[in-house]
């Protein structure tokens, strides 16, 4: 299934159902009625809205919904507070480059355990989004990720069991201001204003069933290309199934000694190539004031973002 | 004012207010009226408060309202579930030995900023909580730090005006396993697993009136000991006035085009000697199961952790 918040022009997000990709039901009836209140209390109803999905019909309970076109309403990110934001470090390629460009190579324990940081929660951006270029950078850069959103409470998951804890995946940027990150990074605590003001996802949250004939058999892998675009021109192209850590041991590790709680969103980190650090060797140019980037995950959409 | 959530062993915390030091007024009446909710939605109240402890008198709105001893309830942390939780590295002394135990001099751009990282919000412990050992780690650490909760939204807020910004403060041990964050901090991205599972927070968080005649003059810096004890015996001295970069400086860092929230957990980092990786040069012996921790701030209280 692909879920969204959507707005047909009322006031307020609510949980949408996509059906043959350009039309949405209204599930959700409220300002209550988000996805976000789906995975805390709904998921109950995930096969009443599977039904929806199958059938085409849009009729949940006996009763009709409303029907809209796409095109016609406003998408919201799916997850707007989530409880944390984590964001990992899992393409080989990108660490390869990153470590490069300061003249090393990749760290020994890169290879032992999958590594992350906590980034900021509460500055999560949607699709159509205006990003604002943080005043004391010159460096704002795109890094093209995939996310997943957490779908049920769990502490010590092993990789194997990781798929149960998972609800979606979801387009991510992880925005970054490369200067302020190289300057704070050299400290050792590792990134935070480089990237605390912006994180967008895309608009579609899409449920594992939804990708099951793209699995790679990996837990949480698929083969599945990612594209960026900058005004218009591919910049950036990777695969998911290229990641070196599965989302089943992200999971694994984020979970160790710790609780996830359903709609916390963990990132993949950076796909091969999936950023300007990377394609022009950390020289830049560097984004600008008014350029819009396009990144592009088969299967979850397009997540696009105009900077100003 | 030293505000508390409290328990008199009826099932659930609520907001109090410390008279006399050994005794709580309680101002919350129900499961909704915690010190949170205060912060969050009853500023307007505050003035009742004061009018409290100045006299005091339990009354407020002109009924009186119960009064326990502190020793017969049960004491919660002041902030449970805080939208962010930022760590500063705000004392010169620490950040030169923990440098030096790395063979290194502290690098220059710690002087030109104050850094910081982002940990878990969702693992907050309190007074007199159990702190589960990592179970894959052997090198567990107390850090002895100040933190301030935010009472006030912001963004880009100067330095000279961030008082307005901070509703109190609460003694903070930054619990690390110094194993699991020497290994992840060799790949860049700063402490994650070495941190994540477990911060813990003073009962008491005390609102800025209460410390006024220990001002220093510098914004959110007060002439404060701080002191640390493992199964009693003192391990760590220093003094909050220490501190090389004032709150002032790091609210002003992390509101830079970020929105602060209420209640949010502003960290100072660990003061000079607070912490074995510290005094034992990074050798250990580190704390063991069993193990108590007492963390003492003049007029914050103290914060004890058993270890299991």
């Amino acid at each position: 299934m692909i879920l969204v918040d959507f707005d047909p022009n009322e006031g307020y997000p609510r949980l949408g159902l996509v059906i043959e990709g350009q039309r949405v039901v209204e599930v959700g009836e409220s300002p209550n009625g988000t996805l976000m209140s789906l995975i805390l209390n709904g998921q109950h109803r995930m096969d009443d809205l599977r039904e929806v999905a199958l059938t085409g019909k849009p009729i949940i309970n006996g009763r009709e919904r409303r029907v809209f076109d796409l095109a016609s309403v406003r998408l919201h990110a799916p997850i707007r507070n989530p409880r944390s934001l984590r964001d990992f470090y899992a393409f080989e390629a990108h660490v390869k480059t990153a470590n490069a460009n300061r003249g090393r190579d990749v760290p020994p324990a890169w290879y032992d355990i999958p590594v992350f940081y906590f980034s900021n929660p509460n500055a999560i951006f949607g699709e159509s989004d205006t990003i604002p270029y943080p005043r004391k950078s010159k460096a704002l850069d795109y890094e093209l990720e995939v996310a997943c959103i957490i779908g049920k409470q769990g502490q010590d998951i092993p990789a194997d069991a990781a798929e149960d804890y998972i609800f979606g995946y979801v387009i991510m940027n992880d925005w970054s201001a490369r200067d302020l990150q190289k300057q704070e990074m050299s400290v050792g605590l590792g990134p935070a204003k480089g990237k605390d003001f912006a994180t967008s996802l895309g608009a579609y949250l899409v449920t594992p069933d939804e990708l099951a004939d793209r699995h790679t058999g990996r837990v949480g892998v698929y083969d599945l290309s990612m594209v960026a675009r900058v005004n218009g021109e591919e910049r950036s192209r990777g695969n998911w199934a290229d990641i070196y850590w599965s989302f089943g041991q992200m999971l694994e590790r984020a979970s160790d000694g710790v609780t996830l709680y359903p709609g916390e969103v963990i990132g993949s980190g950076t796909v091969g190539t999936g950023c300007l650090l990377e394609t022009t060797r950390a020289q830049g140019p560097w984004l600008q004031s008014g350029d819009v980037v396009e990144l592009e995950i088969e299967r979850l959409g397009i997540l696009r973002n105009a900077i100003l």
